[in-house]
């Protein structure tokens, strides 16, 4: 068998590498249009400030070591221009002129491609850099070479964007980090992202959200924002997201779908016989709300490269779709997530209740415990697990991946608490923030916890509701919200005459625990009682303009 | 109601908060007869060394703190001597004399208490310790003062002689840890425990295996050994085990099982009416084999006290009793499992397969990647995971945590390379060693790929198959098997004339990747092969003695 493979990086190269194990005799050829092929996709930034010191160890394998130990026929510089599906051929400009090659099976790996927007300027802007590849990032190495320090500004704050933010800075340059959304990682929901935020200015990077480029100026040494602001730059970064290259594709007459993704079957198959396709370039079901989806990562991409060539070899193996998992580092500080927002969850209309948590990543009592504040959003009826996310500086990564492997079994909220995770004081604490959230969660199912948002807040006050502040004082003193009544927690029990029972009371402390034990007490009591989820400290976070610091 | 808690720390402490939480007007004591409640019984080690430094860290609340915020009654120094049943009241030894006090509910948390072997001399050693509380490391620390450095032995080396042999060492003794069993962490298999004597010998530790501690001579100073070995010993810790504290359980007439574990049904209850049992002293199921267990872990014993106070108050709570998920720092390494050992396994006849994968805790070309040594026990049929173990110096508790989710939602090996864990190079690599391992499963499973195991090798030897060792020239020379031929991987498809398809191979390279895919290549070239499973490095870790260094 003949196998041809468009593409040599995460999809195809697994693709080739499986193939091979399966397949002995089989011939296989991968076209890499790029220099190179088994690069380091996801490491290419952190090159950017030495953090990753040499270059060449992100070029994982060679066609040279790649032909040595698969026999594979690996062949950068070799760009599929056509595809005839009837002939099973392929048209390929190459070194030294076009071949053509045919094939019994033919896969397509092409990627992502970085979206460039159709703004003023942007033609002549001669600073302007996206990171794709590895030549991406040796232009901006030589691009940072030439300007030594100065200003960057990067466009667009999703997870290469945060990255190069990061590393530039690292770098020595002096950031600026251009968002659209109202808030950095649009995918994570506003008040997560917010830690984010607080993160990056806190390491001196400048963040301005809401805001859009909408023109370079002077060959893009000034860059214009929606608001009419104009910001300098000595080299720009483009990361405002990516499109499926799916070009080729398209010109064989493949079926296309959601922003021009490639359509596939649950075996990978397009609608052209014997050509398959995987990676970033596919329309991928979001197994949580079986819609379409796109997802860029490197980890489906990988495993979907690997069962194509299982396919092709003869074993049984389906696309089962992705939940969507996902961390970035930024500075000190971790962010993750899994499944659904909260603002996706509401836009499809799914009942759902959400908690915020906030625990150690070990035990409090063991040296360099730090905190984890933890989001998940569920089902109140069921308890099914819609999404989760998670900040901080460690453990965070280890609470969404349970966390994800919970949603892809299907356990719910109930089954949290029973999970039994690893505990010696380094590692974690008794009550997992995991098990912790399962409880938080099972509390508000059950209706022994009631809980607002942040965002809910206003009105709720507005509406009538009274704003029960159970800190302590000197915790009160050093930041409040606009109008509350005090009680500390401990005194509750024998000043609760002060309150009126015949009001409706949001209770809140600084994380959450001390006002759920009140809501508890008043609720034993007979009052009308939500807990403000997250607390204070939460309700800063996302809306820091709403309190006053007497 | 009036409910009676006997026990102040894990599990009871768990249970009284609860239990004020939704019940705001019950009475609610709870007795403990040493000083201290509600104190981190896991860092106790810790304390030796000066890791955690403030004694005081260690008591996380007292009873004034308990009654100020959940209106506790607390009684330290209160020791519960007898229960009668049937008139429900219990009689207990308080510092000013005996009391009676009244029950509607009673909740036994007694714990679990150190074994005490009935050895010779035993009575008359003076520097002998055990540690569950915290009066027992006072005394402990107050030996140290006095010795300030010298020889201690740790006899027993489960989580808390580890963490004991750990925390003396880097108080600056020289520390000899005795374990009857033939490895070091009895509970783990062999192969795994030995990463951690190797960590321990490398930090100084002297390690002694397959001996028990046979007499006492001259008041503990000297220790004898099964072998008739005698060891000085300044401060002696003996660690072997702990045993149900049930004591007043028997004497109340309640059904005891398993080693002397308090009987309970699925809601905690004992064979006596309106008395309840949680934490290490109760017998539960073991998930996975249905049979009974005695779990003396911190995070069981919490989940129990808090599902136990759920009971009483009227919510729908089981006990689905416990997979067993455990992990040890030793020094810089840190060893973690969840479920069965292959002994275990083994020992009931289940149909089972082994395999070992060698990953990185995060991608091998972001600074600090390093290895974990990962095992999965399994059904080749089913896929049905029996259990995992690990061993690594960062990232081992992620990849249990996981698992252990895994198997408590009832996931099979074909569903983990389907997780979608978080990954950016910081925190993983794009395919997990979670998602390696089961893809390496899935190959047993179905008959890509077949193996032995360490302790089969020799055997398999002896019966005329041969071992083919691909690993290069430069790993051959600096250690090898006793016998095997050697053809490097990247040369085997040129020299495969070299191997007599009439005859059975084995192959093995340095972790068990390399020889993987000389297994495929052989398999599709028709040869009768097999892999070594953990190739040469596991072997070289189980079988030290088995190695030439030429």
């Amino acid at each position: 068998m003949k196998i041809i493979i468009v593409g040599g990086v995460a999809g195809g190269m697994s693709a080739a590498t499986r193939l091979r194990r399966l397949m002995e005799d089989a011939e296989i050829i991968v076209f890499e249009k790029g220099p190179y092929v088994s690069f380091a996709n996801c490491g290419l930034p952190y090159h950017i400030s030495g953090e990753i010191a040499e270059h060449d160890s992100l070029l994982l394998q060679t066609p040279e070591s790649l032909k040595q130990r698969f026999n594979l026929d690996v062949r950068p510089f070799h760009e599929v221009i056509s595809i005839d599906a009837d002939k099973q051929t392929v048209t390929v400009n190459t070194p030294s002129g076009q071949i053509t090659e045919n094939y019994d099976k033919l896969i397509l790996s092409p990627g992502a491609k970085p979206i460039i927007p159709n703004l003023s300027g942007i033609e002549e802007a001669n600073n302007l850099f996206t990171l794709r590849n590895v030549p991406d990032l040796d232009k901006i190495m030589i691009k940072l070479d030439q300007i030594k320090s100065g200003h960057a500004v990067v466009i667009g704050a999703g997870f290469i964007g945060l990255e190069m933010a990061e590393n530039l800075a690292l770098k020595g340059l002096k950031v600026t980090l251009v968002e659209q959304a109202p808030h950095v990682l649009p995918t994570f929901d506003l008040e997560m992202a917010r830690y984010v935020e607080a993160e990056l200015t806190s390491k001196g990077v400048e963040v301005i959200t809401g805001q859009s480029v909408t023109a370079f100026h002077e060959k893009g040494q000034v860059l214009e924002l929606s608001n009419g602001q104009h910001l300098a730059s000595d080299v720009t970064i483009l990361s405002v997201g990516v499109a499926p290259d799916s070009q080729l594709a398209k010109n064989t007459g493949i079926e296309l779908g959601l922003r021009g993704g490639i359509l596939v079957d649950q075996n990978y198959q397009t609608s052209q016989k014997n050509i398959y396709a995987v990676g970033d370039a596919i329309v991928v079901k979001q197994e949580i709300t079986g819609q379409d989806t796109l997802i860029s990562l490197a980890s489906p991409a990988n495993r979907q490269g690997r069962q194509v060539a299982d396919v092709i070899a003869g074993l049984a193996r389906k696309n089962k779709g992705s939940i969507g998992t996902a961390i970035v580092k930024v500075f000190d500080l971790a962010a993750a997530s899994t499944g659904l927002s909260e603002r996706t969850v509401q836009s499809l209309g799914y009942e759902h209740a959400v908690i915020h948590t906030t625990g150690k990543d070990h035990a409090g009592y063991y040296p360099g415990a730090t905190d984890i504040v933890l989001k998940l959003i569920f089902s109140p009826t069921d308890g099914k697990i819609f999404g989760a996310q998670a900040v901080g500086q460690k453990g965070v990564d280890k609470r969404i991946d349970v966390l994800a492997t919970a949603i892809k079994a299907g356990l719910t909220i109930f089954d949290l608490p029973e999970l039994e995770l690893t505990y010696a004081t380094p590692f974690g604490s008794a009550k997992d923030p995991v098990n912790m959230i399962g409880y938080a969660a099972m509390n508000i199912a059950e209706g022994i916890s009631q809980n607002i948002q942040w965002h809910q807040l206003d009105e709720e006050l507005a509406n009538g509701k009274i704003l029960l502040d159970v800190r302590n004082p000197g915790e009160v003193a050093k930041g409040q919200f606009k109008e509350f009544i005090h009680i500390p927690l401990d005194q509750l029990r024998e000043r609760i005459g002060e309150l009126d029972a015949s009001k409706e009371y949001i209770v809140s402390c600084h994380s959450g625990l001390r006002s759920y034990i009140a809501e508890r007490i008043l609720k034993e009591k007979g009052f009308d009682v939500k807990n403000l989820d997250g607390a204070y400290s939460l309700y800063k976070m996302a809306l820091p303009e709403n309190i006053i610091h007497p």
